[in-house]
Order: C-alpha cells, then sequence, then structure tokens
C-alpha cells in the first residue's frame, strides 16, 4: 500500500484506531445505561465506518437523506430510521424504497405530511412507520411534549390508512451550546424525560408506542439515565472533532479525522505558512468561533498527527489556500515549515470535513501506511 | 424534460439567461479596455459553462487544482494556468498532463519549488512553464513587486534547465473587503500597477515576461484602465453571489444560482419555516457576516426566484435543515408558506454552494422547465 508521504495533498486522514477506540467508548456507555445505539451514517457515509459502528448493534442506522438510506440499503442495512422531517417530494422515494424491502421509517411533526405521506402509502399499496418529532429545546422543528398538537398529529397518524404510528424521536440539538458538565447532565435528562413523557401521555391515550429515540452526541455522552428510552441516536461520535472537544465530548487526541497538506510557501511577513488546505478541502464551517476557544478553520499538528512546537491554528481559508500563524499571532520561523513539509489539520466539524472529501485513506497511529481506502458519498 | 416542480428538493438551480448576461457583461468591459479574460473555472467546474464563459475569448482557463486542469484538458481545453502555488508532490501530475499535450502553465514564488519544479521537469524530459506570483495586498502568498526576491525567483527560474519563465500573476484577493465604489477602483488599479511594474522590473534586468495576469471579480469589475496587463481572471462573476452583491459588483438579480428547498414544517412560536435546505446544500459559508448586510446562509425568494412578500433569510442551518425567518425577526405566518411549497436560496458564495452539488439544474428566468442537467466535479 502507498504512504501517506506519496500522495498529493490535500487528503483526508482517518486513524482506525481513533475511531474503533470512540466506537467502543460510546457502545460501552449507552450499553451500560441498558440502550442500544442507531448510529447517525450522515457524518460518515461510508459502508466501511458504519459496518464498524454497528458491531453488537441490532443494526439499525439513521439517516438525513434518501440517497443515504438508498445507498446504505443497497449495501444490506433494512432498518433505516430517516431523522428529517419528511418534504413532500419525497414521498415516492420512500415507498419505492419500502416497496425494495427497506424497513424505512419517516419522520413529521405536522398535519400536512401526515396526509401526504399516507396518499402516497396507499397510492404504493403499502404502510409507511411513522416516528413523530418531538421539540424538547426550541432548537429546531418537532412538536412541544406537552402539547395538544401532539395528541392531534399522533391521532391522525394512527387512524390514517396506510400509515403506522412507531413511536416518538427527538435530538436536543442546542446541547452542542451547553459550556459545563452539569449542564450537559441537566440537557441529557431535560431530553429523556420530555421524549419519555411524550411517550407516557400518548400511551396513556391509548396510542401504539414501541420506539422512544433521543440524541446527539453531547447529550448522550453525559447521559445518567436512560429509562424509557428504547435507543440513542449520535453521529459525530464516530470521529469526533474540535466542536465536540470545545463543548467537553472528546480530548483532541480523541479526533479520528484530519486533512493532510502542503507547505506550498509563506509569507514572512506576517509570520504565516501557506498551504494547499483551504476551505475546500476543510469546508466552511467555523463551528468554533461561538465556543470559549476559536480553532479557526482546525488546529494544525504535524505530519504524523502529533503538536507542533508552535501552536498553530489555520487562520483563514480561500478555496485551495489555507493560511497557518500562531494562535498568538507571533511569528513562526518559516526554516522549521519549509515548502513540501506535510501537516495535518483537525477539523472544526467532522460532519461538514468529511462532506468535502471523496475517500477516507485509512491509517493507524502515527503510521503513514495507508491500510484501506474507505470511499464516502455526498448529495441527494 | 421534467419540471423543478417535480424534482427532490433540495436542488441546484442556474438561470442561463442571468449566466449568459454576467458572461456578456463582463466580457464587453474587458475588452473595452483592450485586454482578455482567462476565466477561473473553480467556481463552475462544469464544461458547460466553461464553454459558454469562453465565447470569444483565445480559450485559455485558469484552474485551481490539477483535477480541474485534467478534467477540462479532457474536454478539450489546452491552455491552462494552475493559480495555486505548487507543491512538490503535485510536480509528477503537472508533468504527465504537459507529455499528454497540455500547456498547462504554473505558479510559485519560492526557491525551494523553483527547485522542485525543474527537478521534476528534468525527470520527465520536458519544460514547465513557470509564472511567479506578486502580492499587491498583503492577502495570501507571492512576492513583494519591489522586492529583491523577485528578481532572485525569476533568474531562477530562468537559469533552471526544465523550466521557461512565461510571466507574473496576482490576485487582490483583499479587494473583498473594499466597501465603496472609489476604493474598488483604486485596488484595481493597484493591483494593475503592482503587476505591470513588476514585469518593467523584470523585462529592464533582461527577463523574458510575456505574461501579466491580474484580476479578482470585483478589481477586473471596477478596472477603468488594463495598460500593460496581458490577462485577467475572474471566476465568480458567472453566477455572481451575495457577497458580490454586498461589494457592489452586481445587483441581487444577476445571482444566477440559487438552491431549491421545500418547506417541511414550522417553528410558529418562534415564526420560523423549516425546510430541507441544510449546509449540506447551501455550504457552511458565511462571507456576508463580515459585511454591511449580514445574509444569514443566503436570502430567500419564492419558487420562481421572485422575492416574497416577507423579506426572508436563512437564519441557520444545521445539514440538512434550514431555519427560515424574517430578517426583521418579526414573525411570519405559516399559512402563507404551507408544508411543501418551494422555495429559492440565494447563495452568499458560488463557489462554495456550487461545490455541495454534482449538477447544475438549467433553467431560463422564471421558467421551471429543467432545460439541461450540466454536470459538475469537486476534489482532487
Amino acid at each position: 500500500m502507498p504512504s501517506l508521504l506519496d500522495l498529493e495533498t490535500p487528503v483526508l486522514v482517518l486513524d482506525r484506531c481513533k475511531l474503533d477506540r470512540n466506537l467502543a467508548r460510546m457502545h460501552e456507555h449507552v450499553h451500560s445505561l441498558g440502550c442500544v445505539i442507531r448510529p447517525h451514517v450522515k457524518t460518515a457515509k461510508s459502508i466501511d465506518v458504519v459496518r464498524r459502528s454497528l458491531l453488537g448493534e441490532p443494526g439499525g442506522i439513521t439517516v438525513s437523506t434518501l440517497k443515504e438510506a438508498e445507498y446504505f440499503f443497497e449495501h444490506g442495512i433494512q432498518d433505516i430510521t430517516y431523522a428529517v422531517g419528511l418534504a413532500p417530494n419525497k414521498v415516492e422515494h420512500v415507498a419505492a424504497l419500502i416497496q425494495r424491502g427497506a424497513n424505512l421509517t419517516v419522520l413529521l411533526d405536522n398535519l400536512a405530511v401526515v396526509a401526504s405521506v399516507a396518499q402516497g402509502a396507499r397510492a404504493a399499496g403499502l404502510t409507511i412507520p411513522v416516528l413523530i418529532e418531538l421539540d424538547v429545546d426550541g432548537h429546531r422543528s418537532g412538536v412541544a411534549p406537552s402539547s395538544a398538537l401532539l395528541l392531534e398529529v399522533a391521532r391522525a397518524v394512527k387512524s390514517a390508512a396506510g400509515l403506522v404510528l412507531r413511536g416518538v424521536l427527538t435530538h436536543a440539538g442546542s446541547s452542542y451550546d451547553c459550556r459545563t458538565v452539569e449542564a450537559l447532565r441537566q440537557m441529557a435528562e431535560h431530553e429523556r424525560s420530555g421524549a419519555v413523557s411524550a411517550a407516557d401521555r400518548l400511551k396513556a391515550a391509548g396510542l401504539p408506542i414501541s420506539v422512544v429515540s433521543i440524541g446527539s452526541t453531547p447529550s448522550v455522552t453525559f447521559s445518567r439515565n436512560l429509562a424509557g428510552v428504547t435507543e440513542v441516536r449520535a453521529g459525530v461520535y464516530v470521529f469526533q472533532d474540535l466542536v465536540m472537544a470545545g463543548v467537553g465530548v472528546c480530548a483532541l487526541d480523541d479526533i479520528a479525522l484530519s486533512v493532510l497538506v502542503s507547505v506550498i510557501g509563506h509569507q514572512s511577513e506576517k509570520g504565516w505558512i501557506i498551504t494547499d488546505g483551504g476551505w475546500a478541502a476543510l469546508s466552511r464551517d467555523r463551528g468554533t468561533s461561538s465556543q470559549p476557544v476559536d480553532q479557526g478553520y482546525g488546529v494544525v499538528l504535524d505530519e504524523s498527527g502529533k503538536p507542533t512546537r508552535d501552536d498553530l491554528i489555520v487562520l483563514s481559508t480561500n478555496q485551495e489556500h489555507g493560511v497557518v500563524a500562531r494562535r498568538d499571532g507571533e511569528s513562526l520561523s518559516p526554516a522549521e515549515y519549509p515548502v513540501g513539509m506535510l501537516l495535518r489539520v483537525l477539523p472544526n466539524h467532522a460532519c461538514a470535513t468529511g462532506a468535502q472529501h471523496a475517500a477516507y485513506h485509512v491509517v493507524e497511529g502515527e503510521g503513514q501506511e495507508v491500510l484501506e481506502v474507505w470511499p464516502r458519498f455526498s448529495g441527494w
């Protein structure tokens, strides 16, 4: 196999040892709380990563697009939850996947979609399983667990020919904004109790609820009680990233993904290193800009993934240029970072950085040998 | 052909009328100044767009990656300038393209790369044409027009077996930060005079300079004099975008690119519309955040690209969710934006938004018919 040193940069690198450690840690934690995990495959979009993620689990996954559903179904995974509120123009595609044998469950939070998906189900002569989206933190979409609308939507699903009500699902997206362990634990419990109370209300109203699905990487990581929850969902834990490190979910050393870049020049007056890792390779994600430590466009390590002598970050990017500088603004010595030198950049947001690339170059630890190349996809 | 209304969202839409108008306007302007344009294909990464861009031009293009060089060479374009400082690990690839017949010119700004590319040229038994990168505005990379280093690098290129010195190239990237017409005109003239003075210094030193290449969409647009310049480069002018509108380069109505999204729900308490156009479809680019008018993740129009009754922007995004709200924070009526309704989002940064998609769905004006589907690519 080739070495990382032989490749044209930029290159997306995945450390399989860190990946496996992240997977094992999360599984152990969730199992210790008596629950199972339904990995969100939107982060990796790779069958190789997802197969590893499913080790020891019943085999269900979460997707954010029907392209993900289709791809993973074609790679042998039947049990799929599409965790984005269904758009009417996707109902036909959902029906086609179910017709082909996928056990695909959809998500909705309003009566208009109940009508639309029920019509699609009847037109295709099949039954579509449905989860109702809950909003526990005002983050995005969903109905409030205590609302009248929850019962209204659930009853509409229950009584619609072509639909089968499976349960409730929530995503405490505001867990990303928590800044202390205590706040994270509270958010995790708030997410759990909100979903369980909604499920209890529906059950008390005679509605059949078998799924109570919650999760985000931060809230699952800091959960201490999953009573009443049937599954947790998380995505970014497989790779981790700087945003997760900023939240306190992981250490920098847990981040399995990095972008290998080359030094292509210097701007000596400003103390900058210029690399070929621009936003096309790193993504435009600046998720750490709202955190206590702003990591620019990423933390810069040496070619084997170890910290350099200087504390370097990617200060700014153009499409195919990265400007690397010391965090403290002090000048660095160009001679220590000669043209052609390789550096690795840890991503702010693994989902966004991954999405800029067509494959993972798999290494183990500080090894430079590319052990495997795992394809990944994007789009819809 | 299908209608936009029949497609699964999100979908990248290109208005061919606006594209052609943008192309014609720029050509006319550059020709009126006695110059030619070498379009930067990194924006579109589409042979269909690039063929239209080249109408009436000698046929040369600018690329930001060797994948672009390879792709467009395979689609019949020989004259290619690779306008990112060359990394040593790409020299072999450059040589292979030249061996196959590409008239590929590379860019460098330091002696280390002179040595590396000369060695590669000799190893392959061919000659590699070189431009020297100039830094006229401290934006990124390049040598100062008045520096001793300029002469040193130029002489090294001139005397290196395997290399041929073609000229100088600069990119006034800080033109993006100009806020007045006067500042833009000054920056355009500063870019021109810096490049011409560097070329004059080199010529005076007996060095052969046939190319003086400058440009960025803002500086070219506001140029009033291109004396001494042999070509201008610009990329984003083909589509235009909200950042360009914020700089004053174009009007909103000139923006040829948009993302078609569906309403999938509402968060009525907050007055939000939830769509299926998240950052995966729009990109994470927040280029307007540093401009006087922050456009969020994009300006929202109706399904045919006309303004809606409310002044809507994409307030925030997750991977496959967009949160749309009125700019003034006032609540909107969910009933006016029912589930299933289509909306179009104008991009902050056409290069970044385009990069999230695999194809352009081509329409004309307010027509909904998809006249053609033009593939585009990403990666390296």
